[in-house]
Order: C-alpha cells, then structure tokens, then sequence
C-alpha cells in the first residue's frame, strides 16, 4: 500500500522546524465573501434556497471582522482535524472502552461512512479478494466491491416465525472460508436486525478461524429500542468481543443519521493501529481529506456527549410504531416491530392492491397509485435471491426517518389503501 | 460501469409523482444547533479556532428563527445541485463556447479535483489499462493509478534552453500507443507550463490517432501570466481543439486553487454525454456526492462571473516576481518565470549551500537550516527519472500561493541564505 505523501510530510516538518511552508500549494487568504455567505446561510438556515439566501444576507455584517487571513477553509491533516480526532476518541471510550481508539493510532476522518468503505476495501483487499456480507444487504456494499474488483458473496438472512431475522452458521462458514473481509451492519439496514452478544460471539469466533478480517458499519448504533418486555435492544459492537476480534476490525460511522446531517459527509474510521496507515494512504490519495470548516461542525457535535447520542433512538420509536400500525392496517405482514435503524422491511404478499406483483411493480404502483415511495425488495439481494419469492421477491422497505408529520400523511395513504380494497373487490365482483 | 441506485430512482419518481418519499433513509428535520453554528463559525471567520468559536457565539441569535424543518444539510442529487450545475454550464459558455456542458448532460459536481480523478479513471479504465501523463507530475497521478490497477506511464517533460519545457513528440507517440488515457495538466504543476495551441493540437492528433482518451486537469486555468512582450499566456483546453477531442475529453476542475477554498473539497467533471452516465455511477458509489451546503457558496462564487476569474492571476504575478527575484538571490536557477500556476520548479545545482546534495536532503537543508519548506524534485518523477540529475535530482519546488507577508519572510531567508554563502566559503578559505 501507499505512503504518506511526499508534500504532506515536507508539511509536517516545516511546522517541526519553524519553516516558511511553500511546499503545499494551498493559500492563506479568505475566500470570496459571497461564497462563505452562502455556504453559511444554508447550513444555518437549512430549510430552503430562497431562505438560506436571506439567512446569508443577514449574515454579512458578520464578516466586516473578519481579518483576511484563512485557516479553516483551507486544507487539513488528511487524517482529520486533531480536535474532532480527539472528540472521537471520547465518544469510544465512552462507549466502547476496550477498542483502542487513539487519536493517532486509530482515528480516521472520512468522506462519510461510503467513503469510509471505500477505503477499507481497498486498503485491506486485493483485487480478486472475496468480501462477504448479510443479504438484505446495503446496495453500495457490491457495486463497491465491484468498483474494485473484489467478489461479494452473500449470507441470506431470514425471517423467522417470530418476526426476528436470522442467519444459519453452516451458510456463513461455507462463505468465509477463503475470503478476506466480512462486512457487517448492525443496528442493520433493511431489516432493523440488532446483533445480539450470542451471534456476535461466533461471527467472531468463525473470522478469527478463517482469518478473515472484518468492517463493521454501526451508522445505526443509536437507534435502537426497547422489546415487548421493556428492555433495549443495545448496539453491541463485534470489535468488542474479545481481543483477537479488535485486531481485525475495523469499525465505520457518520454522523448523518445520528445527527440529521446526511448531506455533510463527514465519517470515521476506528481502526487497530497495524491497519491506520494503509486506511489513511488510501483515504489521502482518493479524496484528500473531509472538508476542514464541516469538520469543525462535527467537532461540536461529538462534544454534545452521551447526553445527546442517548437521546436520539426515543423520537424514532413513535414514528415506527406509527408506521407499523398503517402498514399493518394496509395488511403490509409486519411479525414484530424492528429492533433497530429506521426502516420496515414488510413482506407484501397479503396487500390486495399489490397481489402478484414483482417488487418493482409493486414499488411502483405504491408510488403511483398510493403516493407512498418505498424501495423494492430485490434492491437487497444478489443472484437467484433477487427475485425469490422467498426472499428479494417478498419484501419492500419503508424509511420512518421524516418528520412526523411526514409520516401521518403517509400513514394516512396506507389506511386509505386498507379502505379502498375491499370496495374494489366488491366492484369486481358485481361487474 | 455500474447503473443508478435503485433508492434514488425510486426517489426522483417520487418527485415525479408528488408521492412522500419513504425510500431513501434521510431526515428532513435541523442538525443539532451546535453543530452547525460551529461549521458557520468556521466558514465566516476563518482564523483560527478560537475566534471561529466566537463567532459561532454570535451566530446564535441566527437560529431563533429556524423552521425545524431541513434539506440544505441532507442529501442531494448526487451528481450535483442543479443551481451549481447550472452556473458551472453558464462558466463554461462563456470560457469554452464551442464545450458542450449541459447541467444534465455533462456537468457533475465531485468532492474535489482528486476525487474527479479518481472517478475518471475508474469510468474510463479498466485494470491493467495504462495511462499516460507527462513528467514532472502532480504525487497523486501514479499513486491513483496504483490504487485503481491501472499502469502509469510518464512522458518527461524537458527545460530548454529559454527555460520554457518541451515534450519530444515520438516519446509522447510510443507511450500513447496501446494506452487508454492521457491525463493532461495545464496550466501545469510543477513546471508553470501553460501548453499553447500548436503543442495542444499535436496532442489532439496523436490522441485520436491511438484512440487514447483524455483527461484535462484545468484547475490552474486562471493563473497565467503576461510573457514578457505582455501578450497573456491565455489558458487552452484540449477540449476545444476540435470536435473528435470534445467527444473524447473529460474536464477536470475545483475552486479550491481559483477560491482559496483547499479545504471545502467541491470540484466538478465535464464530460461528453456519452462518458457521464459511467462518471456518475462510480462517483455515486464512491463517495455518493458532494457536501450539499458548501455546493450553496460554490454556486454563489460561480455566479460572481468572469469578472471575478479573470482578476485571479494579478495578485500572484507580484507574489511570482517577488519569489523568482529571492530564489535567484539565491543562486536558483530561473531560466525565465513561469506562465502559469503557482509554482517555481527551479535547479538548485548552482546554490551553494545545497551543493552535491540529494533533492531531499536539499529540501530538508531548506526547512532546518534555511527556515523554507519546498518539495523534492524526485517527488515528480517516475522511475529512472527519479534521482537522474537531469530530471528529478535537479530541482526543488517552492509554492508562491501564500499570502505576500509570508513570502516577503521567505524571501528574506533566500535573500539571508544570499547573504551568508560568500561568508561561509571565505571562512572555509581561512581555516
């Protein structure tokens, strides 16, 4: 693998040495006013183009302070900014105290979580190399094996009799053996599947007797809720199993869904310190660096403590219990409510109006029928489990991530479905 | 190359139809007030931490008005807001008319000229496939190549005798030959080469010739200079030569050099129709897009217009001539000022306190004991061209983009350096 950059290390020394630096072509001076108004005026504002350009205009005043000189618009440490590293770093230990998250060792800011496996496939895998994953599956975790050349191999989970969703050990070991990465999601997307300690312990077990190393996509760790019984489903992350487990894992996360901010791009990187400088060379010749004045924002963010990440998952359980009811109420076959992520990912079979439809066709008359968009279930399954009806053919996936009153219009378009069924087969029966 | 994602198609019908968007998994609710009043406060003041700490302290009032509702920091049409693409068509009628750049068409926003770099390689190369560029290069060129499997191939660029550099036409022939990809840079880092209509012609040709494609990394495009008689050395895309070379030409370009905005990491890709379906997958699948409120001030410094582009490259020719005339105090050598971009790519043989030296060990003598950071000659070189004394062994380069206080301290340490040389070899004469 690469090494750091011939520029950046002369970087490196001429602040060592007290150096005047023109060995990075990177300016010193303010941008143009306009530009940093504008930019500001739509994080503050937010809501529209038409308000983020009042908000920027008010705005101007601010800048007849402003002195000229830039550092914060300018380029940073690849690596990212030493203060977000060390936020960072606190929210692990916090968190998760037995993963060595140093600042230097084992800290990676990236171009948000994609980015992030981006690099870790390329950083850890050769072309040819086989990278397996849990199918549903994300659908970037095979177009960026593809991007790469490497092989995806999937592991079907399945719904059980419960509503809980499984994997079967035989189907996992037969997919590791001769691989080079398992990639795991957990809180997972689609089917809001939480790890538990059990499973974790022997996908662990089964990587170490493989030597298979693993990334592990936690986006989800705060969105988790509580079961019937009252107690919480708790993210558990695999690099916490046990030391040879932290050795070969690679831990990714954003702060898109835990923050609201998916249009920013800023991710991590945790990392065991043997991994971090083939994860930063790759990371450095393929994009440079997150942008330096967003990473100030995450800066801030992770400063807001526990306080703040533990608070996240409460909003999201009204809004998935209400879309459970409609979709219930739309006769969508939802067992149990998902443990974690936001999403419902509903076999379909028993809803009237989409009897016997693919899932393409299905998705498409939700949107254009019922004013409802959703993803179809093939999206998440590779090869012969794309279109089985067992599998890819029997699912769609619903988002509860908007605001709540978002949702109610929704939920109001899924029980005007449940309404305007039976109606229909009456029609059909009197024609 | 793979297609569109699923989940965005299903969100473009979504639109399309005025459904409510449950597919794709963002939030349309405001990020946590710290978090972008931190960001704000960066962008607008600049400076340093501290004082962009207090400025998001003022910035706080700002927020009382907030809806609560978001999009300006969630996800975005990954191929660019149609705003920015749009300014970037307008930026390209005006500069490069006979340039087909439709914001559907041709335009997409990337996270910065490396990631367009990368992208374009990707969509455009297969493994093993070479690409050509010329030497001396940017550090990313063969790296990039390393890290997609692709073969990089360099073709020297030579200082003549009026110290303007040249290529050797059958050299540029035989690498072209059986390659896919010619990366070309002009305005050129490091040598300041701004290759003129005749040189860009020739490349044309031998490109269509050997069914070579094209990339142009124009992001120098508005740093050149006046030759001495004062006619400009104007900046010419390949793209323009002639129609075959538009169809084969992809423009890579960021305001991160034209902005002073290293660190916002927002570039864009022009390509011909028939290549930005390919563009836009892998850039999707990379990095999905680039941050949406920094594409906010990206599109409001575009609509700034030729005025302000054309007025870059005034403020550098001071800063350039200031720099030429304390490197030559030096005993540099600088045959003649460069026309274009901001560097100096200058001999060091004839310097006496780096005589005999390797390029390194010349730039670290320059950060310890001459107080100058610069980069080493070999850092631009492939190969035998690495540390050949007509080539990567001869030269330093020293970057004149930081504000003019800091290069009038440089200059004064070249100057020192001057000063002291004549000292040091009396007093080796005495002893």
């Amino acid at each position: 693998m690469p090494s750091e950059s011939t520029i950046r290390l002369m970087t490196r020394l001429a602040l060592k040495h007290n150096a005047i630096n023109l060995s990075q072509g990177f300016p010193n001076e303010s941008p143009p006013a306009d530009m940093v108004l504008s930019a500001a005026g739509a994080l503050l504002d937010g809501e529209s183009a038409e308000s983020a350009a009042r908000m920027a205009e008010r705005l101007r005043p601010m800048l007849e302070q402003r002195g000229g000189k830039d550092a914060l618009n300018q380029y940073s440490i690849p690596a990212g900014l030493p203060a977000l590293r060390e936020q960072i770093s606190r929210h692990y230990a916090h968190y998760m105290p037995t993963v060595p998250a140093d600042p230097e060792q084992n800290v990676t800011v990236v171009l948000g979580a994609t980015e992030g496996f981006a690099v870790l496939l390329r950083a850890l895998c050769n072309p040819g190399d086989s990278v397996v994953f849990f199918e549903p599956f994300h659908e970037l975790y095979p177009s960026q094996c593809m991007l790469w050349g490497m092989r995806p191999r999937a592991v079907t989970l399945r719904e059980c009799e419960f509503g809980e969703w499984s994997y079967e050990l035989p189907e996992l070991l037969r997919a590791l053996r001769g691989a080079r990465l398992l990639l795991l999601n957990s809180p997972h997307n689609p089917t809001g599947k939480v790890f538990d300690a059990v499973e974790l312990a022997e996908i662990a077990r089964a990587c170490i007797d493989h030597d298979v190393l693993c990334v592990t996509d936690e986006i989800y760790q705060f969105i988790t809720y509580p079961d019937a019984t009252g107690r919480l489903h708790k993210h558990v992350s695999i690099a916490t199993v046990d030391e040879q487990m932290r050795e070969r894992t690679c831990i990714v996360n954003a702060l898109s869904k835990s923050a609201s901010a998916t249009g920013w791009r800023i991710g991590w990187v945790v990392s065991p310190a043997h991994l971090t400088p083939a994860v930063r060379a790759c990371h450095d010749q393929l994009v440079v660096q997150a942008p330096t004045p967003l990473q100030f924002g995450a800066t801030a963010l992770l400063s807001l403590g526990p306080s703040f990440f533990d608070s996240i998952a409460a909003e999201y359980l009204t809004k998935r219990d209400l879309l459970v009811a409609a979709l219930r109420a739309a006769r969508f076959t939802v067992i149990a409510p998902p443990p974690g992520a936001y999403y419902l990912f509903v076999a379909y079979a028993d809803v009237p109006a989409l009897r016997g439809l693919a899932p393409r066709e299905a998705a498409m008359a939700m949107i254009e029928r019922h004013g409802v968009a959703c993803v179809p279930g093939d999206n998440f399954y590779l090869g012969r489990s794309k279109l089985d009806p067992q599998n890819g053919g029997r699912y769609l996936r619903f988002a509860f991530v908007r605001s709540i009153d978002v949702l109610r219009t929704a939920a109001q378009r899924l029980h005007a479905m449940a309404a305007a069924e039976p109606c229909l087969v009456m029609e059909g029966g009197l024609s």
